[in-house]
């Protein structure tokens, strides 16, 4: 791994951006967005996707300056027409507007369709955690799974985040898929030669549970039929409850992905500092239970990413083969190499 | 199993709970839900449950008749404070609310604390698709998960049950528990005798997969720290948000169960009939995919359960031995044995 200096790293990809075309500002947002994602440790969804992103611009699918239509804003609820801007930039900006919702109503939704790919939830939940309040980030995805009983991949394994703010623990924060395990834990197992997929994580061509790499098709859901479930409610309420694009349609050729912001008002629910100091408690309540054999530390949800981001402050780790790739990238866009 | 006429069931455990000191219609709502859930196919959610909320009367855990307190009422959210009332009733007229601050705000949520066991949130989820509306129903419970990790029950298998509107199929209707398999699922085959528990479902006293029945000791969540990340922010969204219980205090001789009802108006979103057709051909496309071996059909969330409740408008199937009970209750309570 590269130990790359965070700020140095945050005006290169920023300058990546606006060299393709983005305002300084809002490139600034996809570069936060990113690097946030790798500090998280959570390097596929990191910078990893900048030559995703450019090339959704070089091919005219997402626009490089936001722009967006407003279809519907009423009491707590808007639905967005995103044109195609870029995904964080909308998922930013309807976060804050769920936020500006539910601190009027105590809670705020927010759907925006014809978006594109917003790279890791975590980012949009935790502006509204930043602001006292829990924040949900919903997104339909290109189909990478079969409907449950199929064999033929037609729904997004769209994921979900939750962050909730804490006193003094580390913010619990949820960001999961519908599957056992992501497809691309699978890819770069197999880029890596691996033969084997260990145990109810794979299905092959036939829609039957497979070990083997060569019969890989499709990712298993998590609890089997549920994984399914919960990726169909996604694609309710992230997509079809407004128009957005679900399964094919949120392909990045199609009509891209269909996000929903959710905003829930602590304080219109109870004392804020009762709520964060309920949190610390219930956290230290389930940290401190008997740990199961060979286990150090039971950790909460979005507890080992938070660590990994606390450690990353200044600097964070690359792989070099995607610092080599973003390089290339800023070299065709005419921009000096980044030279660590 | 027993065939049972819905209605003249429907007016037996409406009798039962009215002996018990609960309102006539109160009582109608509590066996409207316990039936529903039987004519499901949902047994374990069904009348099963009538002598324990018979025996949480008499123990003084749950009163007989409704009494809240609106803690909070400000813009889209409510809180309750249930007073320990009958979760059922509690549940109804908390969607209820939550249908109606929808109407207005586009989304409305109402949090009950002190509440009981509110049976299967489907029941209110779809109390809020009948109004054309996506119902959620969540709810804590009584500890039966380990936090993942740990070897110690500290956490409910905390349910969700979302309900959407379709136009001519079956509304789909998500509504499940964090863990592979229920804990009821296992009890029902130890009482079998059955001594294997297949792979991925329990763990044992260490926290270690088991497939022993003798050592079996809490359920596997789904997709391993997964579903014990959404048990997490269940507890959080429907008790630790408004001082609900969670964990050792949801239990029935605790503070009880607490809920959140939040329904979501498709109209504030969307034309309402496009919303339905959209659904429609969403179904349709998912059921239309190419299906895996041995499958005959893919079945849409909830298909099964809408199926089984169609098939059971008249005659619902109950267990003989459940049956039993409850018309031994019924005799104690001095009331004529209900006969098939």
């Amino acid at each position: 791994m590269l130990k790359v200096d965070v700020s140095i790293l945050y005006e290169f990809i920023t300058g990546i951006f606006v060299k393709a075309g983005v305002k300084e500002e809002e490139a600034a947002i996809i570069a936060d967005s990113l690097i946030q994602a790798d500090q998280r440790g959570v390097h596929s969804h990191g910078i990893v996707c900048v030559t995703r992103y450019i090339n959704l611009i070089r091919n005219g699918y997402m626009k490089p300056v936001m722009a967006y239509e407003v279809k519907r804003d009423q009491g707590a609820v808007c639905v967005w027409d995103g044109k195609r801007s870029n995904g964080q930039i909308l998922g930013y900006h309807a976060m804050k507007k769920a936020i500006e919702k539910a601190k009027q109503y105590g809670i705020g939704a927010v759907g925006v369709k014809n978006a594109n790919h917003f790279g890791a939830g975590a980012y949009y939940a935790r502006l509204a955690e930043r602001e006292g309040m829990i924040g949900m980030a919903l997104s339909t995805g290109d189909p990478t799974m079969a409907p449950w009983g199929g064999a033929e991949k037609a729904i997004g394994n769209n994921p979900i985040a939750i962050a909730v703010p804490a006193k003094e623990e580390h913010g619990p924060l949820l960001d999961m898929a519908q599957s056992v395990v992501a497809n691309g834990r699978i890819a770069n197992m197999m880029k890596q030669g691996i033969q084997e997929i260990p145990e109810g994580w794979a299905l092959d061509k036939e829609g039957m549970p497979t070990t083997k790499m060569a019969d890989f098709y499709s990712v298993m859901p998590t609890g089997a039929y549920k994984g399914f479930g919960t990726s169909f409610m996604i694609d309710v309420l992230s997509g079809v409850l407004f128009g957005g694009g679900t399964g094919f349609r949120a392909r990045d050729d199609a009509d891209g992905a269909s996000l929903m912001m959710m905003a829930w008002n602590i304080e219109a629910f109870r004392d804020f500092h009762e709520f964060t100091e309920a949190v610390d408690e219930r956290i230290k309540e389930l940290k401190a239970v008997r740990r199961a054999k060979n286990v150090e530390a039971i950790l909460m949800p979005g507890e080992k990413e938070a660590l990994s981001y606390a450690a990353s402050a200044h600097y964070v780790e690359i792989l070099p083969e995607i610092m080599e790739e973003v390089n290339k990238l800023a070299e065709s866009l005419g921009m000096d190499k980044w030279n660590a």
